[in-house]
C-alpha cells in the first residue's frame, strides 16, 4: 500500500482563524442589532485601481480574438512584466536582470513551492511570531524547525546568534504580524550570518509598499551580500489589491549558488516542469499596477490605509501600552494591558467595545500576550474602533 | 552550508522543444520565402468563447467596485463554481460533492503540487510514451521511476501486470501523445490493480473533452472502484482554450483513504497552506464554460479540432501506415515508414513536405519510431499538411 507523507499527521489543526470568525458570528447571534468593528483581518478593502481594471479588460478582449489571442506562455512570466519588475527594482538602486525575476501566482503559492529547492534534511529557522505557513510548509515537507523567539526587549527585531544551527532563514519585514521592519544595518547581520554559513534567506516582502521612510529597505537587495543568499517573495496583494487578483513574483539572483548548483537554474527548472506559468490576462493587469498611473492610483490607496495606521497608533498612543508597527506598516503589535492573555484581550475587546483583532498566539507561543491591529479596515470603521480602544484602555 | 535538492542534478536537460522550434527556424532562415506547416503543437490555436469571455469582463468590472470586490477567496475555490463542477460530474453519472473538487491553477500545476502527499520512498509507474513532466516531478522528489513502454501491439493501452511493484500510476485518457483512450473494461483493470495493491492512480483527464463516442469513459469515476483509488487532474486548457489564460481542477474523493489517512483532508491541508487560491477572475470565467452557452460554443470549437483530426486520420489511412488516435482525441500517433527513427522522419518531412510534427522519442525511449500530430492547428494549414503528407507517403 502507498505510504502518505506521514508529516501532514504532525501539522496542528489551523482553526485559529476560523475560531475568530466563530467568536465574531457567536457574539453577534447573542447581541443581535450590534455592529462589529473588524480590525483584524489581513485582507484589504479598496477594489482595483482603474489602470489595472482598464489593463485587465484589454487583456480579456485579447483573448477574444485570433489575431491577439495568447495560450501557452513562459512558465516563469512574460517578458515585459519581468522587465518591467527590473525596472522597478532599478529604481531603488538594484540591479537584477528580467531572467532574475520569475511570475508568480502570489507570495503564498512560492513560498511553499521553493521549498522544493533544497534537500529535506536543511534546517529552516522561523523568526517568530510568524506567518503560520513557514512552520507548517517546513512540517509538511519533514525539516526540522528552529524556532527563534522574538519579544518586545529587541523591538521584535531579533539578530543572529552563531549558535543558530540553520540552513533556511525566513525573514518578513515588515513583519507580519509585528508591524517591525529592519534596518538596513540590521538587515545586513543576517545577510552576513548567512553568507558566513551557506544558508540561504527566503525574504518576505509582500508588505514593501508600505515602507515610507527612505532609510528604511523595500527590498533584501539593498543589502549588500543579499545576491549570493537572499531569495525575495514578493506579492501584489498588499501592494496593489491583488489578494482576490493574485499575482505576485519571486527575485532569485544568478550569484545565489550552492555546492555548485545555481539556485536560479534550479528555480528555472522547477517552473518549466511544475507550472504552466500564470495567466496573460492577470499578468497584464500587474503591468498596469508598475506603470506610472498605477503608482499614482495605488498610492493614493495605499495612504488611506496608512491613514488608519496612523489613526490607530495615535489611539494606542494614547493608552500607553507598549506597541510596535503601524509605521511603514499596515500592521500594529500591542503587548495586552494587565498580563492578560491574547485571547481573553480578544474577549475583552469583543465583549466591551466590539473591536475584533488577532490574538498574537497564532503567531506562536512568544506571541501569547500580544495582540495584532490591522489598516487595512474601512477608514470610518478604523476611527470609531480607534475611538473606542482609547476609551476602554486609556489609564 | 545548506544543501540544494540534488535530485535536479539527475534531470536531463529539457532541450527537446526548443530543439524543434531551432531546427524549424534554421530551415526557414535557409529557404526565406516558404511557410511551415505546423502540426506538432499541443497549444490552441482558437479564442475563448463569448460567454466566457463576457464571464471575465464581469468579474474584472466586479474588481473595480466597494460593492463588489473580492478578496481573499477559499483556497480550494468559488463553492459556486466547484458545485458546478459536480454537477457536470453528475451529468455523466458521476457522484461527487464540491468539496470533493479543487480548483487549480492548471492541471500542470496540481500534477506536481499533488506528489507532496505522498512518501518519497513511493515508486512511480509511468506508462510510456509520456507528457515528460510525469518522469521529470518524480526525479524531482527522489522517487523511484518504473517505465511501462507500450506499443503498436497493445494498440498503446497496455495492462497491469501483477509483477509491477508500484504505489503511485500515472494513466492520461485520451492519451498524450499517443491519442489511446482507454475503454472502460481496460480502464477497470487498472483500477482494480490499484484497489487490490493500495496504489494511487493519477488520472490526468486533460484531453477528454475530445471524447465523442458515448462507449468511452471521460472520467475515471465512471469506473466502479475508482472512489477509492483514483485522483483526477483536470484542466480547461483543451477543453475550453485556457492555455494561456489557465484554470483545471482535481477531483479526489473522500473515499480515498491509506494507511487511516484521508487523502482528501491531506490536499485540503496542502492547498490552505500552499495556496491562497485562483483568481476570483478566472474561476468566474470558468463558471461559464459550464454554462449552457458556453458548452454550445465550446462544442464548436472542439468540433473545428475535431474536423482536424479527421483530416488527418484520412490522410494517414490513404498512407497505409500503423497509427492510433485521432478519434475522440486530439492527437494522432503514427509509426515512421521504413523504420525510420523519429528525428530522421521529422528532418524528411520538415524538408520534404515543410511539415512541422512532434518526434515520438520526446515522450520516452518507446516513442523512438513513432511520431506525434496534432489537430490544433487552423484548418487551412491543417489541410494542406494533410494533402501533402498523402502526396509524400502515399505507396
Amino acid at each position: 500500500m502507498i505510504v502518505p507523507n506521514l508529516h501532514y499527521a504532525e501539522l496542528q489543526d489551523s482553526y485559529f482563524f476560523l475560531r475568530i470568525s466563530e467568536k465574531s458570528e457567536a457574539y453577534l447571534a447573542a447581541h443581535p442589532g450590534e455592529k462589529l468593528y473588524k480590525m483584524g483581518i489581513g485582507d484589504i478593502s479598496q477594489p482595483l485601481c482603474p489602470a489595472v481594471i482598464d489593463a485587465l479588460h484589454q487583456a480579456v478582449a485579447d483573448q477574444a480574438t485570433m489575431e491577439h489571442f495568447h495560450g501557452y506562455l513562459l512558465e516563469s512570466g512574460l517578458h515585459e512584466l519581468r522587465e518591467t519588475i527590473a525596472k522597478h527594482y532599478a529604481s531603488r538602486g538594484v540591479t537584477l536582470s528580467p531572467d532574475e525575476i520569475f511570475i508568480s501566482s502570489g507570495a503564498g503559492d512560492d513560498l511553499g513551492e521553493l521549498l522544493d529547492l533544497f534537500a529535506p534534511e536543511s534546517r529552516a529557522l522561523v523568526l517568530e511570531p510568524a506567518y503560520p505557513a513557514y512552520v507548517d510548509t517546513n512540517i509538511m515537507s519533514g525539516r526540522e524547525i528552529i524556532h527563534l523567539p522574538a519579544s518586545c526587549d529587541c523591538d521584535f527585531l531579533p539578530e543572529p546568534d552563531e549558535q543558530i544551527d540553520a540552513d533556511l532563514i525566513y525573514i518578513c519585514s515588515p513583519n507580519n504580524p509585528t508591524g517591525a521592519v529592519f534596518t538596513r544595518e540590521k538587515l545586513k547581520t543576517w545577510v552576513d550570518f548567512a553568507n558566513r554559513r551557506g544558508a540561504v534567506i527566503l525574504f518576505d516582502a509582500a508588505y514593501e509598499a508600505f515602507v515610507t521612510d527612505p532609510a528604511l529597505p523595500h527590498s533584501i537587495f539593498e543589502i549588500e551580500g543579499a545576491p549570493t543568499c537572499a531569495i525575495e517573495i514578493c506579492s501584489l496583494s498588499k501592494t496593489a489589491g491583488f489578494t482576490g487578483t493574485r499575482l505576485g513574483y519571486t527575485a532569485l539572483s544568478k550569484e545565489l549558488v550552492r555546492h555548485g548548483m545555481s539556485l536560479n537554474a534550479m528555480w528555472l527548472r522547477n517552473r518549466t516542469t511544475r507550472t504552466n506559468g500564470v495567466s496573460y490576462i492577470l499578468q497584464k493587469g500587474a503591468m498596469a499596477a508598475f506603470s506610472p498611473e498605477g503608482r499614482r492610483q495605488i498610492e493614493s490607496q495605499l495612504a488611506l490605509y496608512r491613514e488608519n495606521a496612523s489613526v490607530l497608533s495615535a489611539a494606542l498612543d494614547q493608552t500607553g501600552l507598549w506597541y510596535c508597527g503601524g509605521k511603514n506598516s499596515p500592521y500594529l503589535w500591542m503587548q495586552c494591558p494587565d498580563g492578560m492573555k491574547s485571547w481573553a484581550f480578544f474577549e475583552y475587546l469583543l465583549h466591551e467595545i466590539q473591536v475584533v483583532g488577532t490574538p498574537g498566539i497564532g503567531f506562536g507561543d512568544c506571541g501569547e500576550g500580544y495582540f495584532r491591529f490591522s489598516s487595512f479596515g474601512n477608514p470610518k470603521d478604523t476611527r470609531e474602533a480607534a475611538a473606542r480602544l482609547v476609551s476602554l484602555l486609556k489609564r
